[in-house]
């Protein structure tokens, strides 16, 4: 079974002036549990239980049942927020049991395995991790015995001489879990906030003789969180800049960083380049040649060798190599740009195919299509594929020219070779190689569209 | 009638290359003057003359009217400059004066007022505004007497002994009205510059038995100005961060600050994110939730609660809550978009309302419309607001669908639950719930527009 | 003749995972061997010869036959490099010749001058360019002696105290050609590395007894180059704010910095304003009164006075003064706009001219067409300039009045004066003053385009 996780995710975080818990605060887009989480789950640890509090409707929803989770109904302390977990380490006994805070998204995966070895390889009740830091002020300082460590002053109570330790309690321990379900009963709120401390677990283990370790990380971001805004400000500027570093050492190649934010997934080859003002999220990959930005937000979308992405936004699609595409174009999700494609100007793709070497050069929409091969659209075609009840496809296939301003009605589909002539609206299908001219006469047709319309009313009528 | 605000505002600025006076170049998109005068009418004062010199009718034009200006011929020191007003001071002489330089835009009300409430307990003639800069150099250094102070000593005066002296003249100065008069036509341009210097009255009011006074800001920043580009840059970042930390402290989420460039104005709530490349300027509301950016301008605009503006421009527009742009939109002025609706790529609103869960999604243009709620807009909408004389209103009824690349030709009404067929120029009324297509034969009128143009070409050519 | 230069251009440049030479890297958008190239050009040098080496191919693309060149097949140190250009040097041996390295991007036309004159007056063999770092580690130490310099040290060779010499190598050297023909066939690989060192030809001219001497420069940066996209990205971030600093100095306003990114050749003048996230490459010029951005990509491009872009893409055009451009818009190559033109947001131009005063304000297309003056495009215009096979040319006259959605299908002329109403496709000639409403009938030409397509279908299976 592994051993187990506790991550402290209650508090509320009033100064970050959100209705979400502080743990759902985001660092490059991505929430500061997650960064922790993902942290265990590459340290191997896959038995996590989230101790929640404050806005916990919302971390459950956040969750999505994915990980066990505890109710900490009053905020009494970081070792009253353990307790609640009792049941959880109960479980699974023989084993160890990593401590996190859920707001200090900086603890690796590394120092996580690392921390636990020496925790193992010491026989320690409680091994914290530790870093040192040229300002300590504000954090527990760790007092180093002969044997291990006697305990963690804090700040206020700290000597002098105390304060003068550089080497600071991250926040995360790591405890045998038997000897944690031993002391956490005996914790009292005895002190000024009358809160229950974890860090109090420390000396009632060496009391019963057991030993307290602590495993120095040279990793000084490990236990940095934020309180406010400006100090959240501050953990994205380090993380942005830590997670370019990491793709300059690769071989990316950036001209200037302002405006630049990668999430930590997101995947660069070396000898791609990335300009100004490029958001990249999620599950995107870049590949080698490419030219991104300025200005992009790429989410969850692959792109191919030496493709060209300027003033794109593109949501969950895939993009082939050799493609070009802006400047302004929106490609939504499902849209699949195949190799030497050439997206314009004020186009936007959704849901849909675009065949290899095909042109859409300006204002056009394509949803819901299959486009074949070396199709040419002309400016200002649109896809009708809503008739206000329901989405059809359209398919136009190779070598199809679409003439300026069509208007393609699906279902309908422009047969291979065939071409619509400008201004034509489109609702059969075209044969292969045939021109379309398509234009109506005028009438009213009086009370058509009023049964049609019913369900849409309904819909909107619910919200 | 209140006390007396005299603005020096004659410069040139040379080094900005600029054909404006130096006043008004922009710290945040707002003159230097306007900082000034704001900052007086936040104290109280309204009693406003403004000394102008170079570029005289553009700072009229700037001004227009609404402050009492007077002119000054020859740039002949500051204590000339003064003389200008006396008539202005005549008029309400039983007061006090107080004396800014319109090109250092970071004096604040709090030290207006406070500095006065110095000036009059002291009894003073005169009370220079002062503050201390770690690194004095360039600056009129305050000589500190036992009564007050003794005078102010340039840079190039100064011995080395007062060169060490970190409190420095800002440049604002509190006299009462009636001392002022009495030596400003006692000063003579009795220097190497030829000029007269106001700081010559401290003198003057010494000799005749007056106390002079200093009041100590412990704002830096206020005696700040600049002679060149490079200068007003700086004066740009430093307010363009401090603006910034205001919002940060009042729980406004920042994922990154590059490009972000937040006028003083503006307001936004707690628990908005602002992302990079967002520029809000004016009059401008961002409520909680919203998350704006990245890569806006939002000029004069009111945004309601948890709606989302990506890549968008809107002017003098109001956005409802949960409603969602972009992303490439722009909002033109007296654009509303009501509760919940749903703006798309390369769409532009002008002079319009849009209604209530509207949907708006790509390549359209609304202009002097009002469009209810629930209506769906095809791709490539157009409204034909133009006819090359006047504008006309279009009408657009609730849930009525309007097929792609549709034209509405004002004045013109569709009906509630209508549709128009894809393609469809629509000339005339729509009655509820009906579907039109209307499409009409070949003709060529000859001389038809001939009439009609007259208008518009003897506007052109009076251009 | 003039003196020879000799770059040294053949690295690969590993860590930059690029399959260039090291030298095409680019810095501002520029490759580092054209910032050399350029200062040579500037000092008035001509003669030049490239040694190439990895990624010859690409390089001789790049140079396109306009520079002689030579190739280095194996990598064999600095001066195995040199001897490559022998019989380069030989047709012209009374000169002196210049010695550079390709991937040092910020020598300049001064130094390059003022070392060569330095090298005539004091009758050097060789002349080392040099300058002083604060931080000298890592390379080689200019060891001065009584007469002139008695050689370079490399970091590893040097002693503690050599190490303290701040005066380094730029690798950028004048020698009297003779001389170094008659070294540097006596180079020897005797070292470590098995390499010609270039350096070694400065004892083998002392040891005959000519003089060697150093040129120290007071531009720190011209030894700089880049090993990796890190030192790649400092090269940018320093010529970046090098540029910018310059246009400060000639009064261009900056509001903020964010995302400007300007090549060394554009021209601004001073009065213009540059907003953040503006790109300006090439023969860029922008006139005084201009406000360009934000968020602008302008290239090759020429602006005049008081035009404003505001999110404009423009590639080899040129724009008239009071133009207002913007935002979202394209300019392609070969477009003209004159002046007083406004340019709304959607809107591609492409190979065409827009005459003064003319308004295209929304979501249109205008390729490859004439435009006259006092011309007002309604929304969503498109001009079927193309055919599948051919492109043609649209005219429309001054005055005239282009409905929303029309189509101009060129060849096409759109008399002075003329309108045509909204949504019709225009395929003819329309007279002077009429209006034209051109809409078909529906019908489908079986196999019309089967032909039309045949060259198309050829150049796609050809690619």
């Amino acid at each position: 079974m592994g051993d187990n996780v506790i991550i402290l995710a209650g508090g509320q975080g009033k100064r970050m002036k959100t209705d979400k818990p502080k743990v759902l605060c985001e660092v490059l887009g991505i929430p500061m549990l997650r960064w922790v989480i993902n942290s265990c789950e590459d340290a191997g640890l896959e038995n996590l239980c989230i101790v929640k509090g404050f806005g916990a409707e919302i971390l459950d929803e956040y969750l999505g049942g994915k990980y066990e989770t505890v109710m900490q109904h009053e905020r009494l302390g970081t070792g009253h927020a353990v307790m609640q977990a009792v049941d959880f380490l109960k479980k699974n006994e023989d084993s160890h049991t990593l401590i996190l805070c859920g707001d200090a998204p900086f603890i690796d995966d590394y120092t996580i395995k690392e921390a636990l070895e020496l925790h193992k390889s010491e026989g320690n009740a409680v091994t914290v991790v530790t870093t040192q830091l040229s300002n300590p002020a504000g954090y527990g300082r760790i007092i180093r015995s002969e044997n291990g460590i006697s305990g963690i002053v804090e700040q206020k109570d700290a000597t002098p001489e105390q304060l003068m330790i550089c080497e600071i309690n991250s926040g995360c321990y790591w405890f045998e879990t038997k000897a944690l379900l031993g002391v956490l009963s005996k914790l009292t709120p005895n002190n000024a906030q009358g809160e229950y401390y974890l860090t109090d677990c420390i000396s009632l283990l060496i009391d019963e003789g057991r030993r307290a370790g602590a495993y120095l990380s040279d990793n000084p971001i490990i236990a940095l969180g934020a309180n406010d805004r400006r100090g959240l400000l501050k953990l994205n500027e380090l993380a942005r800049i830590s997670v370019i570093d990491g793709h300059l050492d690769n071989g990316v190649e950036f001209t200037c960083l302002d405006g630049v934010i990668i999430s930590p997934e997101v995947e660069i080859e070396g000898g791609a380049t990335i300009l100004p003002g490029v958001i990249l999220r999620g599950k995107t990959k870049i590949a080698k040649g490419c030219v991104i930005g300025p200005n992009c937000i790429i989410e969850d979308t692959v792109v191919g060798e030496n493709s060209v992405l300027n003033n794109v936004q593109a949501y969950e699609a895939e993009v082939e190599k050799n493609v070009k595409i802006g400047p302004f174009v929106q490609l939504r999700p499902n849209s699949k740009v195949l190799e030497g494609a050439k997206i314009g100007d004020f186009v936007e793709i959704k849901n849909s195919v675009i065949g290899k070497g095909t042109a859409v050069s300006h204002l056009t929409y394509i949803g819901d299509s299959d486009v074949g091969a070396n199709v040419n659209f002309g400016c200002g075609v649109a896809t009708a594929n809503y008739d206000g009840e329901n989405k059809f496809r359209t398919v136009v296939e190779d070598h199809a020219f679409i003439g300026c301003n069509t208007n393609l009605v699906a279902p309908v589909k422009i047969g291979k070779s065939a071409y619509t002539a400008a201004g034509s609206t489109i609702t059969g299908d075209v044969p292969d190689g045939a021109l379309a001219i398509e234009r109506g006469k005028t009438s009213i047709k009086d009370n058509y569209a009023t049964k049609k319309l019913k369900k849409r009313i309904e819909k909107f009528e619910k919200k």
